[in-house]
């Protein structure tokens, strides 16, 4: 109902049940319908005992742009952003109730959580936009922020304090500025032949 | 030499010629040998012009732990740092000449750069250690950097002047720290059946 009196496209969390079993879930809304849902695919601890993992990196084509979504801890796996972006997500929205990160507050730069640091090396690397909303006090960090394509903060939302957290961003620069210069490629100058993927097999070469 | 009269240990950077061929690579050295040498596996822009790319990520072992090499824009694909990780280095060493990254110098939160941004991020997703030395002026960044397994900041050096950035650290964090909680572990929480790994395929479900 706000998405349609407002015109806004609302990314958010909730509890999803599918007959018997639990999905720690996020919805995205357009002022006209129901887009679809995400679920979490990296449960945290004992959600694990909660819920079942999401088996799907969506990207949601919409009027604005291709957004994909992730919740909380999966902003920790780089290969889910990287999933995203490679299926044409222009922009990442994670919404999160992040606690603590065990990082001693003088060795943040900039009062940086780890979450604010994924956020910023998912954009730079990918060359998106991330919305990140993150729940404030009662142990969590707060810090909900906005990065730019290039991974510069935007917005950057206050450690205790709920508040809207606002940019302004040219959605068309992340297609635009995959090409990094003539010669490199945010995506083509990746070497997937090198790479591990999993812990147990020997480089996919 | 200067490792033999020290009894340190030195990776860094050197043009590495084999027949016609000339690959940007870097050189590790310990007190008693030469151990070895990393060549770069993704090479930036006019590089890709001069070099050869390196066919594989290593992880060297030393009496002080794994180390992991890595060459400047090589640390901008999470997918290297996590194959080392996943190989078992338990430090990340990244030389690196580093310029301009395109960040509007107010979007840095803590004067941090792109580079830094990734060292951080590397550290907290693989829980390992990681030391970058970014070379200083004529358009480079500098701020050299050693981070903590946390992705906390141990030490971050100078933009504009050459210096010395160290770090005591416990090299056997690394190994207990990839167990997050009782249940959640930085590797065993990833879901390599959802992940695409190349621009083309399919998630490897």
């Amino acid at each position: 109902m706000v998405a349609a009196e407002t015109g806004l496209f609302i990314v958010g969390g909730f509890l999803e049940r599918q007959g018997d079993l639990l999905y720690n879930s996020a919805a995205i809304v357009g002022p006209g319908n129901f887009l679809g849902r995400y679920r979490k695919t990296h449960l945290w601890d004992t959600e694990k005992l909660l819920y079942e993992p999401g088996r799907e990196l969506l990207v949601f084509e919409t009027p604005l742009c291709n957004i994909g979504v992730l919740v909380c801890y999966d902003a920790w796996f780089s290969e889910a952003a990287r999933t995203l972006a490679l299926r044409g997500a222009d922009l990442l929205c994670i919404p999160a109730n992040a606690p603590d990160d065990w990082v001693p507050e003088h060795q943040r730069r900039g009062g940086l959580t780890m979450l604010n640091a994924h956020c910023i090396t998912h954009a730079n690397a990918n060359r998106l936009l991330v919305a990140c909303a993150n729940r404030v006090e009662d142990g969590y960090l707060g810090r909900s922020c906005i990065a730019d394509t290039t991974g510069g903060v935007l917005a950057f939302g206050s450690a205790t304090e709920e508040e809207l957290v606002i940019a302004e961003v040219d959605v068309q620069r992340s297609r635009r500025e995959k090409q990094l210069t003539d010669l490199s490629h945010a995506f083509g100058d990746r070497n997937p032949g090198v790479y591990q993927t999993s812990s147990t097999e020997k480089a996919n070469s």
